[in-house]
């Protein structure tokens, strides 16, 4: 919801009853779940099982069944039906969908041997080059580029100003968010005579069923082959993915991370934001690198990994820990050596010469 | 400037006398603040309290005062007014700004419903979907995509190929650099039989007056409510603002830093280059998170921070200090080991067992 | 090779001889070399110092001399010439590289006095503003904005979707992918009355001959001056250059690395993945920073960096050791306090104590 209004013009939306008349003109500005609420928050309460979590909740408003007698922090507002209560007053908030009416705008450029399924909708100033396929009823949002005999699935929603590059090959339901590029060249050099001198990359970029990319990203082609990104797969914002790299079916890829050049990643991997896997590495399915993870060498299925360079995050943690209990250890050693200095002659010697206490 | 002069050109351009001649034929390619002048510079001398900056500082030539007689590394030029001086010079290389007309280019493509304030300027290839409101004077620039039911305030500088996704909300003196993208879907699914279902994200985003977004940044729209950048905040490039974030008033953050959803950040907060904040997480006002840093929970209002994750920036020194001692700690150990085995049987013993010398 | 196809069938192609006739229908989905091959992929074996490389490859099939008579994993295919055999190969799969014909699309918008070189191509949806120079045979795809007065050299690539920033100065054989911004402001306000003041940047971006840089990254213009780029570095995907900095020849800077204003680097310098140069330093010729190193300070030449604030990698290597060697490290210490207390005790209880392993 994009405006403000207090506690009880909230309550009067959903036909809900006060157990006080405390705090009725504060503000509401937002609608969340319990786990993610936060003050300004009108929040619901639907299952049992999220009472304790809906206790240390600290949205504004939670709307809970008549019934309803715990003390929670939220002003709580009886309703019939919690959950459905949330629903409709999410959509009364909520402006309807923005959809795209099929055609070609006439300012689009559309290159020769180009085939639209049905329902396509090419936006203003788009451009299609030649020799392109786009299936039934895909958006192509406004100012998008795509590259000469690219084959776009149908189903797909291209937002505005995405380039997909020449070849690439897109799945159904695919969805790519504003500013996404497919590939760029990979980042290969060879060093010749004191130069860097280019490595043509003439593979493709291949994006399954149902993949989503988040603004901004981008995708490299392949040296040769492609650079493939498997079915279900979702990649958050600004995401590098290098040439060559293979990604499984369900992987879920955070924000700002990176995988480098022939990387493979099973499936149902996770990426948490600011991570990274180094170049020629395998991962197995399920492994979870958790946030700021930089993943150097081949990990089995089911491997969650920290660090920089990753470790299993059990052994991530014990260091972590390790080192926040070194002033301690120093201080132990200090006291090891002053007992022994206090005990003999020779022990205080070396003591003494014990460099930096 | 984009010209290179000799010293020699240069002390002749602002009328200034040298102490000696020597070195009168070195370039000059840049102009600079004492703090950030490099070899190639000019930089000059307008506050007594700089001087020992004057001294080691590495500029090729210095403006300074008629009267100035101290030994210092650039070659010293005499002015009457060395800062007025300095601006005269920076003016006479800088070229004219460059303006755009008011008016809406023939090749724009305007919707249905849009308000333009007086002196809007609308560039070549831009798109303003249907219900569009633009304030007086604002810049849009070319190729740049205006969603649906957008609003912009007034005097915006939207710059060339930036989306400002549908139903943003933009102050007044809002500056957007290139390639921005604001509206992109938050990274929000549910995991279900399998498959990551899209949760749908039908927030907005909210920038108010004043904020600045550098060149290929991503702010992305709520799950509900907005993602809220407060008044008067500057964010770099490649910078990640995810769904639900709210930034305060007047906060800084540096390049290639990411926010994650719904965490909220007070006023006056600065996150360095390459930082993170995870999700769900609370920074008070004025906090730091020194370059690098990710924070993990929440912090109160003025606390330094550093390391990932991040704590306060005494003990993560402290932390970094230790693990930089720890070679000297295990010699230490190990000289104690050495001289318990010298001392009894029994320690010698235990000495031979002890593993990894 | 986009399409998949069987051992024996590629067998056929390049008229090779098997050994065997086990696994020949293996599918084969790439061609790589034998340090980057991975299971799918064909490579190639043609200089006897690769003989071990390619014991250990993973590929599922490799090209060999006739005579090659060593067991390796990959199915061997005897063939005259495998160097010469795998060329061919590659060239049958790889379609024919796309071109753009000379001339300016009547869709782009060509400003005034703008000088256009022999045999440019002007793209669809450019835009060209006022002033703006192009050397011969130079590309500018489709959607590109180029920005007042600036120059750009012969032979240039500038992808689909890319933003040059007005006075910006390309050499010749500049490559840009696409979605690169050249010329935002750089990152410069001054605090003044609770609010951040922006600080004019009126500089360049200057990119000498044969600079490449890949998708999204940003260049930032200089406050006075030019942030410069030397010829022949190679820039990578997502990187952030900030205004001011000076960049050397032949460097090589690798995905999502940023180098911090004012901030100068030698030539050859190579910064690895997710790498940070902050502000204000300078590293010497051939400094190379490991990945995910962030140099907070200068360095000399040749200097190999790792860590965070990096340090010479042999420093930070044995840093990390001693971190992972902390726990064994704390437990010679725990039986060293216990070996002393022992020591006015009965024998027996250090027996006691030191069993455990």
């Amino acid at each position: 919801m994009t405006v403000q209004i207090t506690v009880e013009q909230l309550a009067a939306l959903v036909g809900g009853q006060f157990a006080s008349t405390a705090d009725l003109q504060l503000p509401i500005t937002g609608a969340a779940a319990i786990s993610d609420a936060l003050p300004g928050d009108v929040t619901f309460f639907g299952n049992i099982k999220y009472l304790s979590g809906l206790k240390k909740c600290r949205a504004t408003a939670a709307l809970v069944p008549l019934d309803f007698a715990e003390e929670i922090g939220p002003v709580a507002i009886r309703v019939q039906n919690p959950t459905l209560a949330f629903s409709l007053l999410v959509e009364k908030f909520v402006p309807p969908p923005i959809t795209f009416a099929a055609g070609t705008h006439p300012s689009a450029v559309v290159g020769r041997g180009v085939e639209l399924g049905e329902g396509v909708s090419i936006q203003a100033h788009v451009v299609i080059e030649d020799g392109v396929k786009i299936g039934a009823n895909t958006v192509i949002g406004a100012g998008s580029y795509v590259g000469h005999e690219a084959k776009i699935g149908a189903d797909c929603q291209i937002a505005p100003r995405v380039t997909v590059g020449s070849r690439s090959i897109l799945g159904d339901r695919v969805i790519l968010h504003s500013g996404v590029v497919l590939g760029g060249d990979g980042f290969g050099f060879e060093f010749s005579n004191g130069r860097h001198i280019k490595i043509p990359q003439v593979g493709i970029v291949q994006l399954d069923d149902d993949v989503e990319i988040g603004s901004n990203s981008t995708v490299d082609r392949a040296r040769f082959g492609r650079t493939w990104i498997g079915e279900g797969t979702k990649i958050d914002n600004l995401v590098q993915i290098a040439h060559n790299v293979v990604i499984g079916k369900h992987c879920l890829v955070a924000a700002q991370s990176a995988v480098a050049g022939s990387s493979r990643l099973g499936n149902y991997v996770t990426m948490a934001g600011q991570t990274a896997v180094v170049g020629h590495v395998e991962l197995g399915d399920q492994v979870i690198v958790a946030a700021r993870g930089a993943v150097s060498k081949n990990f089995l299925a089911k491997e969650v990994l920290w660090g920089a360079p990753a470790v299993p995050i059990r052994e991530a943690k014990e260091q972590m820990a390790m080192v926040r209990r070194l002033p301690k250890m120093a201080e132990r050693l200090r006291r090891l050596e002053q007992l022994l200095e206090a005990q003999s002659a020779p022990a205080a010697r070396i003591a003494e010469s014990s460099p930096e206490r």
